[in-house]
């Protein structure tokens, strides 16, 4: 089996030129034309080597190849086809165009497989389009609410059930699993980070997708001259937001991988060059693989912020909104994708996904592994989004052989 | 000499009904209406007590009450006229209607003075309708540039120019002083800092008014997805902003007053909660009233910053925008100031001036002393900016006194 670097190119441009700018990215919204041009393209794709491909209710693409021994069981791939806007060309779709790779030549090396093999080109993962993420992988697992769309409308005002029937797509008639005979998935995706760039590896094994605590905090002190109010008698929001940061920050690093903390956001009051700041809003994004450490240290810098803050006399609210378990992947398929990556001679290593994916609402339910390629300077949701051909071709060569293992 | 609270509440009263808003504060801009109305309010006030008063070229109002001793030697106070945007009832207007009262009562109990007195209400220093500051003082000493009024407009795009040509005025038609008889200056103003009322004394006699340099600090890293990109691999310019602002405040901290460091305003890209920021963009404001001091504490921090971003891997671009030097008080009035407090057993003590005056124009010329009286929580430029009556006649009874030691 061969999967050149050209083929990886002229499939990738074929995906590519639906939603196409010219800025060199993809928008293509759930929903929209091209969206719908796109999955149409793919069905006729997959039918080309022989699959059967049909539309679930909401819109999931599945392509299916029927195994040798008549059974039920499954082994499936794919990911979300929807981009950002302006996203790249690698974001979602690499698992749609890299998995068809993979099958079309395991079917050309080693004919019918013994499972079933389905090639999933999911309806949604971004909420680029309208505020909700993971309609697609959601939706096959009978687990999206019809209640937390009703309502929803994109920035033009189109509402979330207008756009879904405007191509005969409607809510799934009940709450069931459509992989329920699928035994394993495997999902191929770029990385989003610059670890396996850094480290010279062509191919990562996912281990965990991180589990994620976002929080909102508030902190009230008293605007103040910045001449005539000295030191002891300020109440400065932004030193107590320094002191947050710069203490969190180190004992994050402390701590060490895969621990990451962020303060992505701050903006204060009056925001003056001559005024003490007397008000301040800003966010802490805090990620780990393993959720009990993630709950402990997070607990412990909520109570550093509020000690911090007491101390400068300043008030502090803190709101935790997003608080998301890590999703471990399947240790059997980590294995066996490490032994397929081995016996192919990969450049690979085992790591975690600090990123959301489709994988994390599948492994809780069905055996789950991924598979990253880097992403140069760790750049997504960029036109700038690039992966070099040869480690793409890494990247589908271990998703072949993976599934090789799992369904010959 | 007896000055009632009530006389003072009376004056101050009447004075901010010029330009009253229905928030309890005052809007009272240069060349306005309500700074017309003022104006000649004032002079027919002062006309009440037998001083002449007259306008100068640009709009200065100059009450004078000649001496016995019939030379020029002239003892003058006051203070500007004009306010903040809804700003509050002692800014600038109580070393005039202060000045007033002072010497009304002198007046009264004294007689005629052996040198002559004027209280000078000063057209401008706030910058509030047009971006030029100390309009009135810089005048009043032959300092002010035609040309840097020249194009400027107010935020309604009414020219400078046409709003002083409205009422009669006009550019000052030489270059020399206005005040080349005048031996002493005081100006008694509110403190907008806490710093008597934390030390619950009623008048602060100042030594100096601080220098001051304001700095624009850009910071640029890279922005990451704040889940996929390591500790170890940011370029992170939040961290850098909150250990330069963490470092530079301690230290400052144990520098001591009167040292005052702030960073009153961040602003931060992408500012997003799942990004770390690869842009920032922030202001220092750092006073002292020793010049070499702050030049060399400054200096200090200026290589902190530098050494902090280059740890980071982030650039840096400090632009120092402003270097005011400090300035001092004469030394022979501030002690006349305090002989005077001394001798009517007033509760004082000497201290700095964390913001600029008029004096701070008026002082390298002329020997100039100031008295400041509590500002309530600090607060100012504020319809809550108060100061109780019996602190006001407190300071107005020190300037009483100090101008009886210089004309009587």
């Amino acid at each position: 089996m061969n999967i050149s670097t050209n083929e990886i190119s002229e499939i990738m441009n074929w995906i590519s030129s639906y939603g196409l700018l010219e800025t060199g990215g993809i928008t293509r919204l759930l929903y929209s034309q091209e969206w719908m041009d796109v999955q149409n393209g793919l069905k006729e794709k997959f039918e080309s080597i022989g699959m059967k491909a049909n539309f679930d209710e909401i819109g999931n693409l599945i392509g299916h190849l029927s195994g040798s021994e008549n059974s039920e069981e499954t082994i499936a791939t794919g990911s979300h086809i929807d981009t950002v806007v302006n996203g790249g060309k690698l974001d979602g779709q690499l698992g749609i165009f890299g998995g068809f790779l993979a099958v079309k030549h395991l079917l050309e090396t080693y004919g019918q497989p013994k499972k079933n093999i389905e090639i999933i080109s999911m309806a949604e993962e971004e909420g680029s389009r309208f505020p909700y993420v993971f309609w697609g992988s959601k939706n096959l697992l009978g687990l999206a609410n019809k209640e937390d769309v009703l309502n929803i409308t994109d920035q033009d005002g189109i509402k979330f059930v207008d756009a879904m029937h405007k191509h005969g797509f409607d809510f799934k008639s009940d709450n069931k699993s459509s992989l329920s005979h699928v035994k394993a998935f495997v999902e191929l995706h770029i990385e989003q980070g610059n670890a396996l760039e850094m480290e010279e590896k062509s191919v990562g094994i996912i281990t965990d997708i991180v589990g994620q605590r976002r929080y909102n905090i508030t902190l009230k002190g008293e605007a103040n001259h910045a001449g005539t109010t000295l030191m002891e008698y300020r109440k400065d929001v932004i030193q107590v937001f320094a002191n947050i940061v710069t203490e969190s920050i180190n004992k994050a690093k402390e701590k060490g991988n895969p621990l990451v903390l962020t303060f992505g956001k701050i903006n204060v009051k009056p925001n003056t060059v001559n005024v003490v700041p007397g008000f301040a809003e800003f966010t802490m994004d805090c990620r780990h693989t393993d959720g009990s450490f993630l709950k402990e240290f997070t607990t412990e810098i909520e109570e550093d912020m509020k000690r911090i803050a007491k101390d400068a006399n300043v008030e502090i609210e803190i709101d935790r909104w997003m608080d998301e378990e890590p999703v471990p992947m399947d240790k059997n398929v980590i294995s066996m994708i490490e032994e397929a990556c081995k016996a192919k001679g990969l450049n690979y290593k085992l790591m975690h996904s600090g990123a959301g994916h489709d994988s994390q609402i599948i492994a809780p339910h069905i055996k789950t592994g991924m598979i990253f390629v880097p992403s140069v300077k760790g750049i997504s949701h960029n036109p700038k989004e690039f992966t070099e051909l040869e480690d793409l071709k890494q990247g589908i060569e271990a998703l072949a052989a993976a599934i090789y293992k799992l369904a010959y």
